[in-house]
């Protein structure tokens, strides 16, 4: 008894499997039953269980952050599609892709006053790349209910055949929308909507399928670029005395290591990578803000390059932003197979391809370098700026700042890295990784949202160890998160509670007073322990630098769960700590 | 200082105030930070801050629940206001008034990387009654920024007389959208969306207002009856010797004495009321699970009513549904101001009034009461099920069912009751309720994702005592609710916890399965012992009878703080005695 007796969840779970979706998060329901039956009975489908869905869907896109491959995500009808929502809208930006498999009630069931029923069609709008609705399975019909279609067979003589035709051709249509969403959740890398009408009985099952849908695939659009193109820009670049690449959040091993030696070997090309952007030479520009933060408008013309190439995702520095929008490029060029932003409005090109196929043709183009000093000067303003941090991590007082220096050092070798928004990704980028760290943070929509839960589906789908570092209003934002019956004994979490949102300290505006603490900083005297007792994590705490010290000599080490560490800093002279530093390195 | 120096943020306020809005719950953001300024600092608005945009927006619906006027919404921009998304779907099937005050980048920041950005504008599609995307206030972009309509002007002779105009243009257009939305939401009783971008400084104050709006409201479309229709239909009422009449969810005191007496009278019409209609008369049939579940097919033809007229919101009842789909009266009516569901696929008139003013005009129609034992049979029937019902209740062991019996009649005098979805509410609706509670649920969507942080709001709004009753699911899911620093010390929570969604052991399907317990059940070991520390509740615990009225001779005397009580069922007996109940009572 291992397939819903209902035709359309048997077609939906088939296709599924069918498009290699091996990764299902279900949350519990009545109107779901018919997948969650199909789905959890089947060997080939590894199906978690989650009932929040906000966390649920977070969840998911942090498996799919790490396998690359669709993940499923099933519901039931009602407001439960829209708890998906804030994670649906990350996936959008960050390119991750997700099935939302909503179930909902049949068409003339949907406002008319029956519970958990929502305008479930087309409910995320724009941020899916399709949304497919699909038609109601009138087999499950067939004892003479109400549905939009059967009316019509009224008058029809042969009714018999006429319903099988009907049935047929909602069968074609069913299976060419599921086709064409799957794929395109694949092809695009992103989220798309599968809306999936039931009609009650909902409990009953089969030992053997009725449905053998036949397989289909969109063709994934091959990178093409055009070659004289190409060439004209081969031709500007190897001219060209001042380039700059910016690099945005990418997965590991995205760039061939060639391609980064071949980039390094130019004397003209400065290189700028974004923590997340996980790429790794000795004569890149890590830590970013960190040299753009203390110049001046003079320092910003030395720095203005002639061609900008950027690939990879969202760029976290607005003061690099800022810059380049200020001090634009003449030529702005963007590698990707999706899409293409124009973050500093002087875009000029989008080379649809991925970044290895753009070097690998690129490259054979290029006959010379340009002689030039630009990264010659600009690493001798890296190297003061790294004495400059060095020195003042020397000597500052227990703060946020401090704990990420320790924090950071501290984690295990060849480990993964998840951060959480918004300070303790701006930290993070201030320090220079070690190459054997993998590095995420939710950036398509910056929430605080969601990004335990996503940490957690991540460490759960790549199975290395992982750590999550978290400001304190993310962590309370998403403690159902920790509802959560499959993290990993391996899994650790570091909440920096500075007992509010310290970001807003650092933001202009009127500090200390009480209309500040309460509508922005929204200060708050919770601990994360009560928590850890309540969700089975190991916790230990921190108030001092020497506290931390001690606390990581055990904190990595195998236990009987996870465990979760937390610093407690002081709020008030975290900013200034900040802002002092800007200034020292000067 | 008290004033943003936007301009547009000065003229949201200003209509929010001239509309009377003064209830504005407000999540931290640095984007939405103009109009927090100004909400913050009028002591017009009373503000709340909540960090959780999903909580927020429950609690937003709770304190509108109660006071029955719009309550303003603020977040910032990004997927902030995509976590308000599940109350206002269930504000927009529950007929409650909220407007989302979104912040927004200016629209050149959209979708060109910039991050806490996404396409805000008509986000909420279906589910609210207006969407207004106001424009960029240019006043705030003079110093050359790039904006939409800037561009255009440099081609302009006179560029300081056209940007005037233009910006007189934008005003006029946003009061325009602010007072359309603003109307909207009190005249149709529902949701509303204003999405406002701001460009950055947003910090920036002033003492005096520079923007004084102009007053603006649409005129209420009076509810109005056809009097030769109603003439009509009350013909066809006082000849008509079966005559039902079932009231959904509907707020207290909204039908006049008057009108219940004169229906009361009648001995051919029968009142099915629900628990949330908060409507009472002891000739009225509360409990409709109770006399509906046993009955067969030739009792439900006995039943069957000639005219069914119905007011109020959704309807719990899936038992009268199901009746009434299959048993059509020959007329259905539906009274309400707003919209008229087609519940049971023969709707036939919808009048739009308000209940009091339809039954002052119907009732001055009617000449006679028609001779009937329509009601005097059915009030037989309730008798006996009420003896049956005190009678099982005798024989049961300790259980869900005997723990609501005890709790509802435990109510103090005078007290609101809120419901949770979905067992709790069931459960709720088999016992008829004291007329001094007044009782409400989130039955709109019916989703158990807000209903803790609703029963705040509204405990928050009413001042009276609030006791919120609630199953373990439901509980955890909105476990953030109790992030809230306005909850009264005289609010109770009672979680009934049997270890997972015991509603799902009441439906059909295979049972204590691993299957079961993990995707339907979603069976836990989790109490809400440590949240109830970790956020200042006093904590109580009953495993029996006996625990439970021990606890519930200080349950409700005052305290430190709010108090939560958990009761801990045995989950694997509950669904067998409601089950065998309505055996029993046959």
């Amino acid at each position: 008894m291992n397939y819903s007796k209902i035709p359309l969840a048997q077609t939906v779970v088939a296709l599924c499997k069918w498009h290699g979706i091996s990764n299902v998060v279900i949350s519990p329901g009545s109107r779901n039953a018919p997948l969650t039956i199909g789905f959890t009975h089947d060997d080939f489908f590894t199906s978690y269980s989650i009932v929040d869905e906000r966390c649920a869907a977070f969840f998911a896109l942090g498996i799919a952050q790490q396998t690359k491959k669709p993940v499923a995500l099933v519901c039931t009808s009602g407001s439960a599609l829209l708890n998906y929502y804030p994670a649906i809208s990350e996936a959008f930006y960050s390119n991750i892709p997700l099935v939302v498999l909503s179930a909902d009630r049949p068409k003339h069931l949907v406002d008319i006053g029956d519970g958990q029923t929502i305008k479930q069609k087309n409910v995320y709008g724009e941020h899916v790349h399709y949304s497919a609705n699909l038609k109601l399975d009138l087999r499950a019909e067939a004892n003479n209910k109400i549905t939009d279609e059967i009316p019509v067979l009224k008058s029809i003589e042969n009714k018999l055949e006429r319903f099988l035709g009907l049935q047929k051709d909602i069968q074609s249509y069913n299976e060419t929308e599921l086709h064409e969403a799957l794929s395109i959740s694949e092809i695009k890398s992103g989220p798309v909507h599968v809306n999936v009408p039931f009609d009650e009985p909902l409990y009953e099952r089969l030992q053997e399928p009725i449905i053998h849908p036949k397989p289909y695939k969109l063709e994934e659009a091959k990178g093409h670029i055009n070659e004289f193109e190409l060439k004209s820009c081969a031709d500007i670049w190897q001219n060209a005395k001042r380039k700059m690449i910016l690099v945005g959040e990418l997965s590991p091993n995205t760039v061939e290591q060639q391609w980064l030696t071949e980039i390094a070997n130019d004397d003209s090309v400065l290189v700028f990578t974004e923590t997340t952007s996980n790429l790794h030479h000795s004569d890149f520009f890590p830590g970013i803000d960190k040299i753009i933060a203390p110049l001046n408008r003079e320092d910003f013309k030395d720095l203005q390059p002639d061609i900008l190439l950027t690939f990879g995702g969202m760029v976290v520095s607005k003061k690099i932003k800022a810059f380049l929008r200020e001090f634009k490029p003449k030529h702005h060029w963007h590698i990707s197979l999706f899409n293409a932003n124009d973050t500093f409005f002087c875009l000029e090109k989008h080379f649809k391809v991925r970044p290895n196929a753009f070097f690998s043709q690129f490259f054979s183009l290029i006959t010379h370098h340009v002689k030039s000093n630009y990264k010659s000067r600009w690493l001798t303003v890296r190297s003061k700026r790294r004495k400059a941090h060095n020195a003042y991590l020397e000597t500052i007082p227990f703060s946020d700042f401090s704990v990420f220096n320790i924090l950071l050092k501290s984690l295990p070798k060849y480990s993964f890295l998840q951060v959480g928004n918004s300070s303790a990704i701006r930290y993070t980028q201030l320090f220079q990784l070690r190459k054997d760290i993998k590095v995420f943070c939710n950036r398509g929509t910056s929430g605080i949202d969601g990004s335990t839960s996503t940490a957690i589906g991540a460490a759960v789908a790549s199975e290395d160890r992982t750590t999550f570092i978290t400001g304190d209003l993310s962590f309370f934002y998403d403690s159902n998160a920790l509802w959560n019956n499959y993290i990993p004994n391996s899994f650790r979490i570091v909440v920096i509670n500075n007992e509010g949102g310290g970001i807003f300290r650092i933001l202009p505006g009127h500090k200390n007073t009480a209309n500040f603490n309460t509508y922005f900083e929204t200060k708050h005297h919770l601990t994360a322990k009560q928590l850890c007792a309540m969700y089975g994590f190991e916790y230990l705490e921190a108030k001092s630098n020497s506290d931390l010290d001690d606390c990581l000599k055990s904190f990595y080490t195998t236990g009987n769960g996870p465990k979760l560490l937390e610093v407690f800093t002081p709020s008030k002279r975290n900013d200034e700590i900040l802002l002092e530093y800007f200034n020292f390195i000067r």
